[in-house]
Order: structure tokens, then sequence, then C-alpha cells
């Protein structure tokens, strides 16, 4: 069965690196029978931070806004602004979820933790009962791709940045994981700024090669919630 | 002589926790003759995206938008926009920042990794030359002050979302001490929202109590550079 991607894909620069990775992933994909859907959050102008805008009609508590409660209540009564709807009716109907993204602070930019937090609420992406391996979205697969700034070397276990998997846990365990994703490796270009265009097309040419398997790569392996309550 | 501190607050609330956190660091901070200024995130409709628009004048590449050069050029040039330069101000001034938030999703919210990406830029906040104990900010202290929605128990190190300390990683060592901040202990409010009002008095309390000799505390601890290249 045809499978559905959603690119979610934070580059300001049409002629960006993280640009290109992606053209290269809607083409791979498509040529594989996918549906692709880009969320270009740049071109959208997509809204950053979570706020009372994020709610059409009636707040449960006017007197005191709590982002979470009314959020979840927002989702339960389809009164989410139409950006953030829009963005949870694409997450649905994937099967799969890549992140395209910069690295900016051993983070994702900005904008993308802003698609995160408004997205993926309560109710839509969690609960108390359904989160890590009885994760909502548990029959979905999700992976970061991205560039640095840094070498590899730096950001090894000895290296002055530390081991990237650290730097990743918050994203790949504290989201992806707790949404119940199966998340797949990471996808890291080292530093491509500095690489000549001999080897960032041989960059590009290897994630074509990764993509022609990805459906069916073993998801990274995380702590059973059963082991750690 | 007479501290300067930074609150970097980011609660869509006035009435909440978080709010209260920040107002008692006002206060005795204050009774303590520093001088406390607050970036108050949502009040000041920060904006979080790292875009063009926080550029004034020409780009060094308009065919080709890269963030992190232009923002550089653009400090040098000394023509980045209003909001970026205000905030640069005031750690400029700083002797202490401390970043005062509800955590979402294992991180800062989104528009306060906005102030992050756009305020500590190349130049302001660090070079290739100077970073981590290096870094040009090492005369300066830096902490995080946040509240949680899970328990302690769930960030213990066998706990379902992982050790606290590796959830912090990426901002304590990969911001904070990256541009060479001296990053005093974080102040974590353990779910305060599941909290009785006695507790949270409690909780308040010792946070004044703690403010008492903050100035003086000792900070974290992390790799030295010269182990780690």
């Amino acid at each position: 069965m045809a499978k559905s991607v959603l690119i979610v894909y934070a580059h300001q620069s049409p002629k960006s690196f993280n640009a290109a990775v992606k053209d290269v992933a809607v083409k791979e994909l498509e040529k594989q029978g996918c549906k692709v859907t880009v969320s270009d959050l740049y071109n959208m102008e997509f809204k950053a931070s979570a706020t009372r805008e994020d709610i059409n009609g009636e707040l449960k508590n006017p007197d005191h806004f709590r982002y979470g409660e009314e959020m979840e209540a927002a989702w339960r009564a389809q009164t989410l602004s139409d950006d953030i709807k829009a963005e949870q009716e694409k997450v649905r109907e994937a099967d799969l979820v890549i992140f395209q993204f910069p690295l900016y602070w051993f983070s994702v930019p900005a904008i993308m933790k802003g698609w995160i937090d408004r997205v993926l609420i309560g109710g839509f992406a969690f609960s108390l009962e359904k989160m890590y391996d009885n994760g909502i979205f548990k029959e979905k697969k999700a992976m970061l791709s991205f560039t640095t700034g840094a070498s590899e070397s730096m950001f090894s276990p000895d290296g002055i940045n530390g081991d990237i998997n650290v730097a990743l846990w918050p994203l790949q365990n504290g989201v992806l994981h707790f949404c119940g994703f199966q998340v797949l490796p990471p996808q890291i270009f080292w530093s491509p700024a500095h690489c000549p265009d001999a080897v960032r097309a041989a960059l590009l040419e290897s994630w074509g090669g990764r993509l022609k398997a990805l459906m069916s790569e073993q998801p990274l392996k995380f702590a059973p919630v059963s082991c750690s309550i």
C-alpha cells in the first residue's frame, strides 16, 4: 500500500543544502509511490509561539491562561486555530514524519519547536494513558534529518560538544518516542557548509540511497516503559 | 558593587506559578540592591523565528539567505533589528541571566528558543576562538529556572523520562556553557500544578531563600575544552 510521508521542513533559503536534502526526499519517496506532503515552515510563516490565538472561541479559564489545558480542551471541542488543525491532519495521515532542519543550538530552530509545541498537544499526540511504547502514534515512524555547523568529531562522546545522541535525546525520546513514534536513526549531514561541492553531491546521493529502504529500517530502541516507571 | 540581573521570562499568564517565581526573584534581588530587568517574552510579543526581517538593510548574499552568516555580519555592521539589539544590550549589562519558563517538550518554549536563536548570535555571543571555558560571557552567570508537568521520579535516571540532567544538556552545555556563562545549578519546580497551595507557597519561600546567596553559589562543572578537543 502506498505510504504517506510528511516532511516538516525549516530552512529560509530554497538554495540551501537543507532544501536540496528535502528535494531528494520528495523525489525519491514519490518515485516509490509515496504521497509526500511538505510543511515548509518559513514559507508558511508558521507561527511559533504558544498563545491564546491558537484557540478560536471561549477559553475554559479566561482569567488564567494555561496553554496545555486550554489546547487539549480546544482539540476536543474542535476549536483549535486552522493552521494547527491543518498540521494535525497531515500528521494523522502520515505513516512517516521527517523533520528536516539545520541544527540551531543543539536542537531544532525555534520555528520548528513552535510546530512541536503547538501541534503535538495533549489529546491529539499523547495522554496520561498513551505515551512512549503505548503512545498514540505507535503505528507511525518519525526521524530527524539535519545539518550541523560542527564536525562529527566535535559531537563525538569525547568531543567538545559531547555525544550527538545526548544532544538529540530531548527530541528523539522526549518528543518523538514520547508520542509513540517508532524513531528511525537520524540522518546527520556533518558541516556541509564546509564541504566541497563534490562532497555535498555525494552526501545527497547517499541520502537518496538510504531513502530506497528507509521504510524497512529498524527503529531505535528505547527503554520500555515497563522497565522504567 | 550592585549586580545587574536579566530575567528572560516566558509564560502567558500573570497568574501562573512561573509569574510568581519571577516576581519572587525580582523582589528578592532588588532587596539585595541588584538592578533587575525582565524580558517578558509573551507580553513583548517577542518574535521567535529566525528570518530576513532580523536584519535592517542589505544582505551579504540576497540570493541565498544563510542566517548565521548574515546575522554575524549585521551584528558587526550594527544593522540588526531593534528588538535584537535591545536584548543584546540587556545581556551585555547583566552579571546574571535567569531563564524562567515552563518546560515544554523537555526544553524551553519556542518563544524562548527564538530568543536564544536570534539574540545569541555569532560575534556577539561566541566565535570560533571564544567558546566554552574561553567563551565571551565567561565573567557572567546564567541559570535555568523552570516548572515541569512530570514529577521528579519520572525525571530520575531510572524514570520514564530519563535523567533531567540529560534533558538539560543541550541548554546548559550547548547554549549557556558554549557562550562561556558560568552555569548555576538549575532551579526546578516539580509539577507545581499538582501541588496544594501550601506546598506552592513553601516552594516560593524556598526559592526566595536560595536567592539570598545565589550570587555566591558555585557553578556547575563541565569538562574543560583542553580535555575534549
